[in-house]
């Protein structure tokens, strides 16, 4: 399909796509002589190089806007033409995969994602869906669970122990919010109840998913769990999510203030809000839950008002310049009525930061899809049926969101992401997951990845027509 | 001095210092559980943790601008606290020497930092101070190279091969930009010619830097130079910038309109943008130029006509809003002047990334500084005699500037930076430079770094001063 889009484009504009062959033609000639490296500083120059692919990569990718699709599905798909040219021969990005800055600026990126998004999202209107949210996280946890640990998982899986079912269970549970966090966003709809309910779950199951893993990983190395040590698990993780809101809302403004008398800049507003979402990724992190996780209730907790103590002078003062020089009559009503946009907003400030960032998120993580592993037919089998409990448990958990599009909760949920692999991960160290489960996990999170941005961009422009029409009639 | 200041602040502002308190208290408690690292996503987290702490550090000592000073200085300041507490028996910071994604940020940093002195340059501006500059490297590049091989090293160093001096020569060569390209940009001093000259002069002086280290190193491997090798060189360097700054200039408007066609969001304003320095950083590796050279002559090229294909709505709208709001008679002028403003500066857009990486680099570069390396007598006396080889050298070349102030020119090349550590660095490999020399250099650095901002900002505002003066007089 991309090299018929890509033919149809070349002949529609010859020129634009000769400077583009020019560019990717010129990656042969460089590639060369990255077999030189070794020092420190060629490494570092080199990633200069691969973060400007990656950047060009995604943009490029953004053409898929043009057929209706998110961008971020660009990014995932770019990301596994990229991620799968050694199938062939071509192996010039193979580089790309030992690449641990790059590794690091995609887990930035999706950190910056998140907070970025709570900071949109308004944590009053998230109270009002908390209730909504809790519910479907609690069933799309339970679902898949129950479904992949006692049903779908014995019954392809035939002949493996209890505990390995126990973990192919758990890694269905947790959701990757951020690819559904990216279409909504994309599509301009992370203000809708959908979305926020979607967010809100997401945030939720996180925390139940790391609640499951500690008593599942319990089980396997000790032959059993207390309820004392998934007391502790759970109070941590509450109190983290509850002390973040509740604390955070009250040092915010005096944080705001108190860095105000520094320096009232966009700079100092800037460093104040990109600092508070890292060290709540940070927090996060140390008790265990996603830094994804820590970065979003960061964003919550902001709020424009922390900042009105910062200005920003140069948008108002081009204004200014330009009404001044039209020499209109009534200049001081215009200057007046323009003071109050003085302000760049906060999440104008975080974007470039995240259109520098965000992207090597989803292109590295396309990157990271294995094609090779789907050549397997009986693995394969098994995974699409691994697969399908997936999306079931999460939409039916999406039956429960109440007075909503039911459908774009339940597929909102339905990407797993690094939580999955994660568990099957640790579920490998204690050598629980053999290969074969492990590429059948694989599987399941690079197939719930890259459906649902086309599955969700669907059903919302479906309820949007339908609204439409409703409106007109 | 740090320790009076802060306790005045401390006595006028009880409150808000308590905050600062909190906050760097915390840093112990955390600092904890650094030692159950090991997995990447630790490291990743705790990468999350010491940007934000860097961060914060830097906007804290951004206080030095009630003094006058710019806040680069309170960087570098903060960052010799923090990499020196050691000495104080306090290890916290010590993990940050070893943080590789550390040392990249901040290398991005630098690079970033002088992408956004060429755009805000002007290539015209800097082609009328261009054979000034030439004067300015040159007497730069060979006063302080004949000064250290011939007089002064031999003089302070007895006893050394002709090849260390050789050695220690080269390293007083270059200008490190960065710093003093912060102080212009700080005091708002950018566009005077004194820094266009010192821009200019930094840029070519690290070519000549770059062919002086292949000379030396060939006479210290094989005993001599041809002639041939050290064309090849010159013509490779040359080759590149007058090859980026003419080709760049013919294929940026392509790319601009090429890219357009995709999207004509500020996202990819932004990303053309980054990605063109980014890849000009590289180049300039790749031929053995510092990549901040590339990056600035990237900036240099890239020109607001080149972006007028894109948009950013959000501005306008806000103002249109506010216009329609005051409901004004001359709505329709106003929105007319208005228009042409709608659009972001590229300046703006890539200003949050500076934000973000900038700081990073100045603190790290100021964390690098070992105090306990003066604490040698001998030692330190005799790198004070080649600092001041350092200074003179540079002022000496400020004197052919012409026109201007030849002082801030002269005081503006003085910084030495990367470029003489990484010559320092191939001597010692080299079995040239012994520890004794190298500590010399490295004492040299930290000199003409720190001493430059408060020096150069003394020199800018007295000029100041005597200009309102003579306005005045």
């Amino acid at each position: 399909m991309m090299s018929f889009l890509a033919g149809r484009r070349i002949a529609l504009y010859p020129k634009r796509y000769a400077v583009v062959a020019a560019v990717i033609g010129s990656f042969a000639i460089f590639h060369n002589v990255f077999a030189s490296g070794g020092e420190e500083s060629t490494m570092f120059a080199q990633t200069f190089f691969w973060i400007a692919v990656i950047l060009i990569a995604a943009k490029l990718s953004s053409l898929v806007e043009r057929f209706g699709q998110p961008s971020v599905l660009g990014e995932l798909v770019i990301g596994v033409i990229l991620g799968n040219l050694a199938l062939l021969g071509i192996h010039s990005f193979e580089p790309l995969r030992q690449n641990e800055i790059i590794a690091f600026l995609a887990e930035l990126g999706v950190v910056i994602l998140l907070f970025q998004i709570g900071l949109e999202s308004n944590i009053n209107q998230m109270k009002k869906v908390g209730l909504k949210a809790f519910l479907v996280a609690t069933v799309g946890v339970i679902v898949p669970f129950v479904l992949g640990t006692y049903v779908v998982g014995p019954w392809l899986l035939p002949g493996l122990t209890a505990n390995a079912y126990l973990f192919l269970g758990a890694t269905l549970t947790a959701t990757s919010v951020g690819i559904t966090a990216r279409v909504f966003k994309d599509l301009g709809k992370l203000q809708t109840p959908e979305a926020q309910i979607v967010l809100g779950a997401a945030v939720i199951d996180d925390v139940m998913g790391l609640i499951i893993l500690a008593v599942v990983s319990a089980i396997v190395t000790i032959g059993a769990v207390s309820l004392g040590t998934v007391s502790i698990i759970v109070a941590k993780a509450v109190l983290f999510l509850v002390g973040a809101i509740v604390i955070g809302q009250l040092i915010a403004p005096i944080l705001g203030r108190s860095f105000s008398q520094i320096h009232t800049g966009v700079g100092m507003k800037f460093t104040l809000a990109i600092c508070f979402g890292l060290l709540m990724a940070f927090l996060a992190h140390l008790i265990g839950l996603a830094p994804i996780v820590g970065a979003f209730a960061g964003g919550l907790v902001l709020d424009p008002v922390h900042f009105r103590y910062f200005k920003d002078p140069s948008i108002v003062r081009d204004v200014k310049v330009a009404v001044r020089e039209a020499d209109v009559h009534t200049r001081e009503q215009v200057l007046k009525a323009i003071e109050p946009h003085a302000h760049r907003h906060i999440e104008d400030i975080i974007e470039p930061v995240a259109f520098f960032l965000v992207p090597i998120f989803f292109v590295m993580t396309g990157f990271g899809v294995k094609l090779e592993t789907m050549f397997d037919l009986p693995i394969l089998l098994t995974a699409l049926g691994i697969t399908a409990v997936a999306f079931v448990g999460k939409i039916v958990a999406g039956l429960v969101a109440g007075q909503v599009d039911k459908k774009i909760v339940g597929f909102g949920m339905v990407p797993r992401g690094e939580v999955g692999l994660i568990f099957a991960m640790i579920g490998k160290g204690l050598g629980v997951v053999n290969d074969e489960i492990f590429s059948i996990i694989v599987i399941m999170v690079i197939l719930t990845t890259l459906l649902t941005p086309p599955i969700l961009t669907y059903l919302i422009k479906k309820e949007k027509k339908a609204e439409t029409r409703e409106a007109t009639a």
